[in-house]
């Protein structure tokens, strides 16, 4: 298996993380993403919308973090707990796929600004970022885990951004439950850091 | 079942849609979406986003339309075709479950600004629609169907807010694949139009 990776992007980073939860082996390939690298034609001929991750397994190539997600849960998660077959378990997951891939990427966006210059809005986007963390942490004053009161991959899915915050000048600091929850994620068996986010030693 | 719906929406009509496809009956409770209904409180205790569609069935309530088609295909859909439960064809209709609620979404804001004056980049929006609606078409040359090859929850994903994109300044004469494949999606047993897209005579 290979992973079309950049070590600093959060939507890499939720895959690996998630790879290495599951225990599967697999290559990277490293994408000169501050380059630009992912909008060359060979890296267009791979995804046309021009982002990374990208996954190969066999002869399947899958684009978006999410839908990768989803592939690895359901072919290599052996406990089928990070993503039951069970169509209510699926539809409450896949609602916090969409707000990973959706609403949390202004953070993802007001990080681009600060670290590389992108010339996005960044008020907009920090905004943006407030209003989905002001919502996560009302929806985790009573719960540990996004859905199912165990982790699956809807928190895979919106924990890289959300921990990344601070990176796009976004003080988590008001939502303590988001923070508790961010605890407990980089606390989970197998859990592997990134830059910009430890293991809860 | 009961869905919190607005005639005009896309993302509404996805549902609509999926759940005549589908044959299960449901109710519909109009939501006052010009006069923003969908953001008061009462709405906003259904779904803190502030967004419809929201389906509820039984206990279960369920926000955002790709979920809520992943929770209606597991659920419901008896001949198991538009949402195979197998990890490579889920991967590979969830790519665009991400597109259908993300870059497809573009002409969707370019449409708020043309019919209800919404304060967007008309512009930018209506660019990122064309780039977007380029990828489907190139995809769509050697295909019929999003993915395997029949119809998916990945078409029901994509399909309104493509169809509607003139209704955006959007005009789909350069993009025969994609106006050959809405032709195949208004053709199908059990279509039911909406305003702005009518069933294949």
């Amino acid at each position: 298996m290979k992973l079309y990776d950049f070590e600093l992007s959060g939507s890499c980073y939720k895959i690996r993380l998630f790879l290495n939860i599951v225990g599967v082996e697999y290559q990277k390939e490293k994408v000169d993403f501050v380059g630009k690298e992912h909008k060359n034609n060979k890296y267009l001929g791979l995804n046309p919308f021009g982002e990374i991750p990208i996954l190969e397994d066999g002869d399947l190539r899958l684009r978006d973090a999410q839908a990768i997600l989803v592939y690895l849960a359901k072919k290599y998660d052996a406990s089928d707990t990070w993503y039951p077959e069970d169509a209510r378990s699926a539809g409450q997951i896949s609602q916090w796929l969409s707000t990973g891939g959706g609403e949390i990427m202004n953070s993802a966006g007001a990080r681009l600004v600060k670290i590389l210059d992108y010339p996005l809005d960044l008020e907009k986007l920090q905004a943006g970022a407030r209003r989905v963390f002001g919502i996560l942490d009302a929806h985790l004053a009573n719960r540990e885990w996004l859905e199912l009161g165990h982790p699956t991959i809807a928190d895979i899915a919106c924990f890289p951004y959300t921990a990344l915050a601070g990176e796009g000048g976004i003080d988590l600091t008001p939502y303590a439950n988001v923070r508790k929850w961010i605890e407990r994620i980089t606390s989970l068996p197998r859990f592997v850091p990134m830059p910009g986010i430890s293991a809860n030693s």
